[in-house]
This record gives C-alpha cells, sequence and structure tokens, in this order.
C-alpha cells in the first residue's frame, strides 16, 4: 500500500498559463475525490500577485467537499499563509523550504537556512493547534540555477523541520533532474535524522525519469506519493518546465504491481479530458490516451 | 555500464506513417553511430508488403558506415529473412517470437511453438555460420488480444532459443504494459534456464512504464537495453502504439545514476530535431525539450 496526494489543484494548476475558475477548482476537486483521494492540495496560500492561480485559495476551501476521512492540505511559505490557511480551515499545511540558496532566494527571497527557521515556526505553530504540517524540501535533486545539490543540505533540512515537530517530510524534485540512486540516498539521509516522521516524495516527468523515481521511493519505504491528475503543472508554453508524474499512470503502475493505492483508475481516467477541456491542450498523463491493461 | 542497443532505424521507424527515403535512413545511422552507438537494428527483413517501411533493408545495409566495433543488427522473422540478412552482410541477427499465441497468430500466421521452431532453426544456422543470433520475446509483459501472458511461456521460448545456441534473449514489451516486477520475474525465469545467454530488454513508454522498467532491468542485470533516438516508433495518429524509450532520456537517466553507456548526450539531442524534422511531428522524447541537467 502507498497513499497519493493528489497535487493538481495545487502544483498542476499554478503554472498553466489558463487560470481556472473556482467552479472548475472544485470540480477538478470533488472528481479526485469521487476516484478515492483521500489527501488533495487543494491551493495554495501565496501571494495572488506572485501567483495568480492560487488567488481563490480562500473561496476553493468555502466550496470543497468536505467528506469524513478526506484532508485538504494548504500549501504554505510563511507565517502569514498559515494564518490564512489556518482561517480557510485545511486540514493540514504543507510548508516549503527550497534546498538551495539560490532558489529560496529567486522563489522566495530568502535563503534555506532562513526559511528552514520559518519552517520550523509554522511546524512549532501547527503542532500546538494540533494541524498536521508537512515540510516539503524543494531542489532536493537539483537547483535550476546551481546544479547540484548537497544532499547534506536536504539532510539538515530535514533534522531541523522534524526537530521543530514536523509530522512529515516530502522530498521534492522540483525541477524533473532526479534518479533512483538520489532517491535512495537522500531518504537514507533523512530517515537517519528523522526516523519518526512519515516520508513522501514529490516528481516531476521533466525528463522522463519521474515514474522510475516513484518506483524508487516507493521501494525504499515512503508512505506518500505526490502526483497530478493528467500530469499537468508547467506551462505547455515553456516545456522546459513540466508537469508532475500523472496520476492515472502513477496508480497504473502500481496497481500492476500489486501496490494497491485505493484510488479507481477508470474514474480517474476521465479526469485528463475535463483538464484537457479546461486548459486547452491535450493534457500528457499517457494511461488516457493507450488506454488500461488489455483484456 | 550497460549497453544500448540502438533500434530507431528499426523499431522507430516500421510504423511511422511518413516513409523515410533510404539516405534519411542511412544519415540516422550515422549519426547515431557518432554519438557512441555499437550496436543497432539499422533494418528488418521482412516482407515489403507488409512493413513497406522496410522494404529498403538490402539498399540501407549496402550504404551504412562500417566502422570496426559496430555492429548492424537485421531483424529477421523467418529463415526467408535470416537468407536476406545474411546476403546483405549483417553483421548479427535478431528474431522475433512473440510469447502469446494470439499475438503469433495475427503478426505471424502462426503459433508461439512453430515460431520458436523458427528461431530454433535460425539459431542453429546463424551459429554454424559465426553470426551472433539474438532472440527477441515479444509480448513477454502482455499481449494486446489475450491481456495476461503466463511468465513460463516466456521462460519456455528462452530455454529453447538457448538450447539452440542463441547468443542473447530480448524480453520484450512491445505494447508497453509492463511494470519493474515483472521485470525481475522474466529475467529470474529466463536465467534460470538459460545462465549463459546474455540478457537484453526492449521497453515501449506507452503507459509512462518504461523508463522505471529500464531502471529495473539494468539493476537485475541485463547488459543491454533497448532505445530509440527521439523515442519515436508507432504511429502518431494511432497513439495507443507509441514509441520505444528514448535514448537521450535513458542516457541522461543512466549516466546520472552513474552508470556509463557510452554514448555521448550532446551528441544524441540534435538527432530528435533531425527526426521531426524527418517525420513532420515533435518527437515525444524530452531531454531534447528539457535540456541536460544545469549548472
Amino acid at each position: 500500500m502507498v497513499g497519493i496526494v493528489e497535487v493538481s489543484p495545487r502544483d498542476g494548476l499554478q503554472n498553466e498559463k489558463t487560470l481556472l475558475e473556482t467552479d472548475a477548482k472544485v470540480d477538478l476537486i470533488t472528481q479526485a475525490i469521487a476516484a478515492g483521494v483521500t489527501r488533495i492540495e487543494s491551493c495554495s496560500f501565496v501571494h495572488p500577485k506572485l501567483v495568480p492561480a492560487m488567488a481563490d485559495a480562500e473561496a476553493v476551501m468555502e466550496r470543497v467537499p468536505r467528506p469524513a476521512g478526506v484532508s485538504h492540505i494548504g500549501l504554505v511559505l510563511n507565517r502569514r499563509g498559515f494564518d490564512r490557511a489556518v482561517s480557510a480551515g485545511v486540514d493540514e499545511v504543507n510548508v516549503v523550504v527550497p534546498a538551495s540558496d539560490t532558489f529560496s532566494e529567486r522563489n522566495q527571497n530568502s535563503t534555506t537556512d532562513a526559511l528552514t527557521a520559518v519552517a520550523e515556526e509554522v511546524c512549532a505553530e501547527a503542532a500546538s493547534t494540533g494541524l498536521p504540517a508537512t515540510v516539503t524540501i524543494a531542489t532536493s535533486f537539483g537547483c535550476p540555477f546551481e546544479g547540484e545539490v548537497d544532499p547534506d543540505r536536504v539532510v539538515e533540512v530535514a533534522r531541523r523541520s522534524a526537530a521543530a515537530g514536523a509530522k512529515e517530510i516530502a522530498i521534492a524534485d522540483t525541477i524533473g533532474v532526479g534518479v533512483p540512486t538520489q532517491v535512495r540516498t537522500l531518504l537514507d539521509g533523512v530517515r537517519s535524522v528523522a526516523p519518526d516522521v512519515v516520508l513522501r516524495a514529490h516528481f516531476h516527468n521533466t525528463r522522463n525519469t519521474g515514474f522510475a523515481n516513484a518506483v524508487a521511493a516507493y521501494e525504499a519505504g515512503v508512505a506518500w506519493l505526490d502526483s497530478s491528475n493528467g500530469g499537468i503543472g508547467g506551462c505547455p508554453f515553456a516545456p522546459a518546465a513540466t508537469g508532475n508524474i500523472a496520476t492515472e499512470d502513477l496508480v497504473y503502475l502500481l496497481e500492476r504491481m500489486g501496490v494497491p493505492t485505493g484510488l479507481d483508475l477508470e474514474k480517474l481516467i476521465p479526469i485528463a479530458g475535463f483538464l484537457s477541456d479546461q486548459l486547452g491542450y491535450r493534457v500528457p498523463a499517457l494511461l488516457p490516451r493507450a488506454g488500461t491493461f488489455p483484456g
């Protein structure tokens, strides 16, 4: 068994050129939940000027279905975002800390060290209010500006986050450069300093390594994998920034390996059509084109 | 170290709607060799009415570069094809036997048992003339008509082929349905009955499992992986039949894992542009879009 965190409403949509209406986002989230998704990154509480696609985070949270057993995750970058997420009634928060200083600077105008301190504060605050907090370590596998990222930097963010009360740590291949050997090295490192946290991994398929990484992460013992319906994300007009691994392709891969995911492939597959219609291009997931196992 | 067998001139082109001129095929093969390819499936000696794209097999072999250390492979389905391949001067042959009876019937108007007998004859003949012979076991991971394929059927073809003198056995996921657990099961099975043959694997990325399978096959000890420049193959207008795993993406994946391939990524990447121009659509390989590791 491995769990899947559906990230299409957040990581999937945040870089798309086409902005979806709040209704369409709620429709997407509703379809994902109907297909069996139990954890979903429904919105991001970032500054609306920086990420216009996420400006309606509060409106999304007001309207999403809230069945028992389904957890809506809000992504936050700082204390202000955390406070908004709490007010909006999320079930859990996901704080992002890039392992690379240059990416921290360009993305969040700060340093890895300072953003880890922010994550520590958010984790402590979340723990005191009973809200589960995940720390996602961005650019764990490589930085678009610096290239190689020292695995020790990833491990150090993990150590401090766990000590501050993070319930879960995700290693994230933000730009889709990672390979399975890195997955194993990083997970070993994180586990060595944070033996009690839940492990999660986040991959993009930018260079066709994302699904191999997902298999490596599952086999190295992660409890949760992030993926995106349709494999959306990134801008179709700037192909160097491409989408998360596709949920339907990941479910096919895992279930054929005998690993239950709890998701219903037949209900997942039509979501790609919905997203293609909404976004105006054919989404990259392959299973909706190829079909499930024959016979 | 793992070797890569370049199959774009054969498996890549045989299903494309656009027929390449002989000159363009020779150009493709020349570029691949310049990028470090040492084994290349340059043509297929099948009936020209059945596969018009391969009708110029003899003309291709007449014109390809033949530097020392480069082996041109001819695909054959029967004794007639083998005789043509020998006359055309190939360096080795690859005989295909589907593990599924229905696929054998539809593809070669025969049965797995009868086609294994053909492979036995070709392997024995090749051995007697000193020509290396590979047996590729098609539909090893699933059949488009029957669905599941009993792994014992794959193992039995491997056993008979090895006994008949095959130097190498390839397990092939003809329709891109396989997953890493199957890769390990099949390779274990083949190795148990053919401990002395060289192992090779052939994947399509139809459902985004191809690169995970390649990693599993490498880690299970195959000596050779098939791949196709640009990830070409299949018809872009019938997306259910899609291409081989892309050579450039595979080289990126393996080299980042610390596994040398002997290929030069910088020389491989431009081949995708050449193929896109020739075929009139953007080939599916991702590295030519995303770029190599940054920094």
